[in-house]
């Protein structure tokens, strides 16, 4: 009885699962090099696959099985996330899920014209209304003591609001003075890299770094599109997208290891989850734990570049032939207040989400309304960063989450870093001679690590679980503010 | 009523071609560029989304809006070819369906290694197999004369065996003496095709050729496969592969015509008929006609060589600068007896054809078992060609066609020619100073005629409308026929 439940549940997420991989081959063939004549089409075949996924994940005959298993759901993983999933698909009525889809759709067009503009008025009616379906969809959603919780928990599973505020606020604490120290300090040099890197040989370095990571192309591949990501098309096969710009280099070599991270996340799911709705990551902020691990943990490192700089050095004589790796380890390093949140270095990158975090739970508790934002947004960048646009388009514009009505999304991105420090903590207890393997050019102990301790359980452990399990406590920020503490002073000294 | 049933209908026959769309979507992906390791999976999203599409199309509701509609299937198209499509899917028993697919992509599994081990003896129990279903077939199709009808009518909607066998035979008559002609005169050199041309130069000039020749790049892309092919993503989203060889540049150039004169059918058809079953080539010997119309008789023709031969000399100075238009016409229009249907030229392509057409009628009608087909494809070989393949490889098992359950495809690549020369003789009376336009580099006349005359119809007319309407009779090989004798007695002499 049970058994056959099971079997038939499974078999109904299997399709459903199919055909989500579907919509990803979908969308990843539109950013990628889809004729532009076939937008509209793509809009109506991307529709009817989601269509069709909502219908599975929603159906009632799931609801008769899941209710069958119910002695099931805290024992099996599977039973617990198919649930979640069935309510968070039913909650929801119709008629709201159309009015998001089509409000966020046409208000990311107006919001593309808005920032191009520089004109927030025509945008705000928008985000106005984004803002009241969003607490709708909270409300139906349910939640413990916020509807921003609502909203978070569909990003970052199982997450609080209070719990992100608090973890939040000793971060800022530490980031402001930080970057104050940094900033009175003379900058590091970075003119080597704005020589001139032709393209080409830059996709071919990418390839290379994929490789070297321990990213098997026969699972995957590279191309490039406007907006670097990652996307699962299938079991054996997850794809990253970058972009190059000849004049920073930096830009593509840091998004591919970036994007390297969460496919490598994505391919180290249990070969026991494959195909089910669990072989995905766990949540948005360990996704993005994974991502910037790569990224700035080890391929900011000095020891990484160590390994790796000769190559880069061979296929850039006339632009690196004098650039030692310390010049270039603090080229890459180099730490600045910015407007734009996708340039940011690591020190600002979490302040610039603390803002977002800040800005979007008041809009949703109605406690700022959206005409005062743009002010809002720069008072906040005075606060943490000490800047402000002389702009929306460079300030409340700058980002797409908003206007496709994401609201809980941004907060995953300093999350992110935060899990990262904390796995990097333990990782450098547990791997023997680590960072001298990764300067002789091996980081295969550290995927190692990471494909035991967490990519294998996709989405069986929840982030709070690995968290705890992994570093024996809770979420917190400590890890990261020592991790920055000790690169930055002896990149910039003590101030 | 009818109008409500007919608006249901079309609902219906439009989420079917979205489907089926994506279903090309994930086979291009396949062919061009998908990782090795997501094989296995790909193939169980292709078979989900292809039941989808069979599920809609074979839908009980839509049998009961056709029978709401029967008073329209003389005068409306859109209902006729709906009922066509209804009977197809409908009358094979699941069971036959499923049966045929797993036999079929064993059977191709089979036989690639038959191939490669030059094994008859290996996929014959396989042949046979296909066979006797693909006679179970027929008879639950349904057919006037022979099975072989209902399988013919498959690609080559409303043509009969007894048509096809009475033009072939008339076909052959013409060309066995011409071949034996062109063998007894004096070869044309070709050495200065063997130069070496680089494959990024080839890309760029075949890229060159499709814009040259009115295929819109904003609805279209090219790319690499192992074998070329054409498909359709959407209403503009037609796409062509092709492949480069360095030492034989023509096999590019000329599998980018073809394939675009492919693509332009697809692209050219009506904007009324968009999205619905009725978009889309009307016979594959109709498509045939327009991919070969392209490649040989404007792509291998004095004139247009002329226009383009200059171009393709800047990109490849040294191998083409002591090459006159002349000496590079004669070189592309070689005619030799081969082995291989796929390399084979424009005047013996046909009799491989032929050979084919009559071994696969004899087996489906059970005169010729399968043991004996090897000896029989030597002995047609012999009086086709008079030349024999020394093994099966390069005989009777060159061709995936038949492991994969398709009986009846064959003949429409001859059918193609004959078509292609019955329309040009149409339009070189009816476009003003054709020849002198295309060797001034304008071939926009052609594609305008072929447009009005022939795309914007997609299914609306069959090959034999099609054919009758333009050339005022019915299909016959005296136009194609005469093209080739006035042609290579120009190149070989009249022997």
């Amino acid at each position: 009885m049970i058994e056959a439940a099971l079997a038939e549940l499974r078999a109904l997420d299997r399709e459903a699962r199919l055909l989500e991989h579907t919509v990803a081959i979908l969308s990843w063939d539109q950013e990628t090099g889809m004729p532009e004549g076939a937008v509209e089409e793509r809009s109506e075949q991307l529709a009817l696959l989601q269509s069709l996924v909502h219908q599975r994940d929603a159906h009632p005959r799931v609801g008769e099985l899941l209710d069958q298993l119910d002695q099931l759901e805290e024992s099996d993983p599977f039973v617990r996330e198919k649930r979640r999933q069935y309510e968070k698909q039913t909650r929801l009525p119709d008629r709201l899920v159309r009015e998001l889809a089509e409000t966020a759709s046409r208000g990311q067009n107006v919001w593309v014209h808005a920032r191009r503009d520089d004109d927030f008025a025509s945008f705000a009616p928008w985000l106005e209304k984004l803002v009241a379906i969003n607490r709708e969809v909270a409300d139906h959603l349910g939640y413990e003591e916020t509807r921003y919780d609502a909203l978070l928990d569909q990003y970052e599973p199982y997450a609080t609001t209070a719990e992100v505020t608090r973890v939040f606020r000793e971060l800022r604490q530490g980031l402001v003075p930080l970057v104050q120290r940094i900033g009175a300090a003379e900058q590091v040099e970075t003119d080597f890299l704005r020589r001139g890197y032709p393209v080409d040989r830059q996709r071919a370095y990418s390839e290379r770094l994929m490789n070297v990571l321990g990213y098997d192309l026969e699972r995957g591949r590279l191309d490039l599109s406007a907006h670097p990501f990652t996307t699962t098309l299938g079991t054996s096969d997850v794809r990253i997208t970058t972009r190059f710009d000849e004049h920073a280099p930096e830009s593509g070599i840091f998004s591919t290891i970036h994007e390297t991270g969460h496919a490598l996340y994505e391919l180290g799911t249990g070969k026991d989850l494959a195909g089910t709705l669990l072989a995905e990551g766990t949540s948005l902020g360990i996704h993005e734990s994974q991502s910037r691990l790569w990224e700035n943990m080890i391929g900011r490192s000095r020891p990484f570049w160590k390994a790796h700089l000769p190559a880069l050095r061979e296929l850039f004589p006339d632009q690196l032939g004098d650039v030692d790796p310390e010049r270039f380890y603090r080229g890459i390093n180099r730490v600045e207040p910015s407007l734009i949140r996708v340039e940011a270095d690591e020190v600002t990158y979490s302040l610039h989400v603390i803002l977002r975090f800040e800005l979007e739970q008041a809009l949703i508790a109605g406690d700022l309304p959206v005409a005062e934002l743009p002010g809002a947004w720069r008072e906040k960048m005075r606060d943490l960063l000490g800047i402000e646009p002389d702009t929306d388009a460079a300030g409340v514009l700058q980002d797409v989450h908003w206007s496709m009505g994401a609201f809980g999304y941004f907060p995953t991105y300093a999350l992110g870093n935060l899990y990262a420090a904390q796995f990097l903590q333990v990782m450098e207890g547990e791997i023997p001679r680590m960072w001298e393997t990764i300067a002789a050019g091996d980081t295969a102990p550290v995927l190692a690590w990471l494909r035991e301790r967490i990519h294998r359980y996709g989405k069986v452990k929840s982030a709070g679980e690995l968290i705890q399990e992994i570093t024996g406590g809770p979420l917190k920020p400590e890890a990261f503010l020592d991790y920055l503490a000790a690169k930055y002073e002896d990149i910039y000294g003590k101030g």
